[in-house]
């Protein structure tokens, strides 16, 4: 296994279009998956449980008598956290203690007020903010069942008040992860049923005679997921649809080539599409940094995936300067953004768009995935552009109040008036004008 | 034309099932739509300008030698101001501020603070707030050209700071909506193309060589717009696609019936699909606003309209009292929710989802749609139960700041390794071990 990794100089004729070239990924929307979810969902919308329990045992080979033999009772999920060693239960109630301390500061409130202005005497206007009544947490079976991402969804749904979580969790073969329900435990889920897929989504959408029906879907999930969730928006809220994680790290060469190498890989053995660059100013460290490479990828369990993800997906840029490395980085918008760097601090208000920024030497993106505080599902594919990290503002919503007085009303009801008939719409102007004395 | 609209009470045997009918509206996807839209999104990626010339020659009847023709001068914008009589330029410049006024309290600022948890020395968490950098507005042209709609969206978007507001309007045949040009002045929107249909959606999600390419596009169009929009999200984010326009309006008989059925008009008016149901505890008020409905209607210059969404969308329901109309309207959650109530503060806290609530007798939705201050883009379709108005915060992102101390990566690292070994990720553990100190 030799590790392979282009390089790159920001100099280099074309340059731009080669990185574009290498960003550039389109999550290819499948006909299969799509015809297989539009029918799951149309029968679970129609069949309800039954369509549910028939799916379960089709695809995870899970024969249940009825659905709500698929539930899973509260004592398990507490004898789950029993039973884990304590250096475990130790370190998942640190993160989700942190993870909620951190989320408490995203709690938005209330606000209303006087409006003072000419003519509007007592009119009131405000926001009202809400929590979701109820909210559905995705988390997958297999390979990336992870503990941690039911911590990130379900702290700040909590935080936020949410009033009922229930979490789906496939367990093929009826095998189950005993750190994800600990985990479950731990985020004080309400209800958890061990089923997945497209099923397990549109019961969430749609609800059934036992699972009911949710306001919002949450959490990631593989292909048939992701499509459903995409077909179910409108009917409930999702969140974003991730796409491959990725992490950019602006070096000046002053930080540990081995450090820089392994924060490259860790990124990289998240699967094979998973992305890693690294933008730096100093030729030698970026040399550096390839040697350890070389030395360290034979050690890793996952040096496969690692090593097909630098090869396809990665690369070292040489670049001018950091002014230039903060204009890449905006250009690519990273997901995740380790700012390697002697003073970083004259550098984060040149950052624009990123999903997180982990901010000089010791602040490495396996401490924001698990226990910094802030959130580890981050907008990944450049959106970070137009969307943010997954927070409690995912899970309330606002609703404005509109408190006209009487003298407001005249106030107002003369220019709504004016502007309806420029609009050709009648009966608001007729409906304000209703409110005018005489 | 006589007035015919359903009349229900929450009794009813089968009411539950009535309502939820009644409140049904599926989006239907058309796929001859579907197919035209891929195909010209497709089309204006490869083809750029020219693609959009072409489009708009054939769509819009509008012949231009290139796309720098269908670009209209800052100039023509502010002779469409200057243009305007007095009392139109008054209400829409003194609409444009209110709107302001009210959205500036929507800015969310940026936090940091220091982790004052053992073993955290020095570490700081954060979360920046930065606007998106360049943002383009739909504004349809032909019937529901509204310059209401400009200052609803380009409003917020300002206020956030977005760097650039980049607005689109098909202008068939070469007519141009003066109050939309003028609103668009007033609002200081950056540059205007009279382009419209999915292929202005996809020169501005793409980018061409004219049209530089956007963060997030925003504002109502056809089912075309529509299309479009749902199938560059990803590349770029957009706003809720939005159903039909819907109001709820919760009486107890103490308002003016005369009020309350204008009220109703004003939503049915939008168009056929518009929802306007009235929940009211007193049986004889009902047969008022019934009457109050079949004198107005003759009078009204969209009844044709009107008439055709009140019998087929609209209902006057009976309640047994305020306690379950409120059940009731968490139920539909409306977007526009009138308590036309005596005593109106008392059940403002009962509701729990809605667009916006419109408190007391004065307060009547069109006030909102033109000059209240909050935005009259709301969510409809019960879609109210996770989202919230268009606001200042969809043109702000944040981003997770993370500066962990060289103790504090002792403390997290520490958290991390265990969690990381749990999962089996294994460079994510000894990225966070190399940091320990021996």
């Amino acid at each position: 296994m030799s590790a392979q990794i282009r390089r790159l100089s920001s100099t280099d004729s074309g340059f731009v279009a080669t990185l574009d070239a290498l960003l550039a990924f389109e999550g290819s929307t499948d006909a299969a998956i799509e015809l297989a979810v539009a029918d799951i969902l149309q029968t679970v919308r129609r069949d309800g449980d039954a369509a549910v329990v028939e799916y379960t045992r089709r695809f995870d080979h899970l024969d249940a008598p009825d659905m709500a033999a698929l539930e899973l009772p509260k004592s398990e999920l507490a004898a789950a956290l029993a039973g884990l060693g304590a250096e475990q239960r130790n370190a998942l109630e640190l993160a989700a203690g942190r993870v909620r301390s951190y989320h408490e500061r995203q709690v938005q409130e209330s606000w209303r007020y006087t409006d003072e202005s000419p003519g509007m005497d007592g009119t009131r206007l405000g926001q009202k903010i809400t929590p979701l009544d109820r909210v559905g947490l995705y988390v997958p079976g297999g390979r990336a069942c992870y503990p941690s991402s039911v911590l990130m969804n379900a702290v700040p749904a909590k935080v936020a008040g949410v009033g009922e979580l229930i979490m789906v969790v496939p367990t093929p073969h009826g095998q189950k992860n005993q750190l994800v329900l600990a985990a479950a435990a731990i985020t004080g889920v309400d209800r958890v049923f061990t089923i997945g897929g497209a099923q397990a989504v549109a019961a969430l959408a749609y609800g059934t005679a036992t699972i009911p029906q949710v306001d919002k879907i949450v959490g990631p999930g593989n292909a048939y997921v992701a499509a459903a969730k995409r077909r179910v928006f409108g009917t409930v809220g999702i969140d974003m649809v991730a796409g491959p994680s990725e992490v950019l790290i602006i070096s000046d060469g002053s930080g540990n080539p081995d450090w820089v190498a392994m924060d490259l890989f860790a990124q990289a053995e998240h699967d094979e599409l998973a992305q890693s660059i690294l933008l730096c100013t100093d030729e030698a460290f970026i040399g550096r940094v390839e040697e350890s490479i070389t030395r360290l990828l034979p050690e890793m369990p996952r040096r496969e995936t690692i090593a097909t993800s630098l090869k396809n997906r990665g690369a070292l840029i040489l670049v001018k300067d950091l002014d230039e490395a903060c204009e890449i980085a905006n250009r690519i918008a990273p997901e995740h953004l380790e700012l390697s760097l002697a003073d970083p601090y004259q550098w984060v208000d040149k950052i624009r768009h990123a999903g997180a920024i982990f901010i000089g030497h010791y602040s490495v993106e396996a401490l924001g995935d698990y226990c910094a505080g802030p959130n580890h599902v981050l907008p990944t594919m450049r959106s970070a552009r137009f969307s943010s990290p997954l927070g409690v503002y995912d899970f309330q919503k606002r609703t404005s109040l509109i408190d006209i007085s009487e003298a407001g009303a005249q106030t107002l009801g003369r220019i709504a008036s004016v502007l309806a008939h420029g609009e050709g719409l009648q009966a608001h102007a007729r409906s304000a004008e209703m409110r005018l004395k005489r």
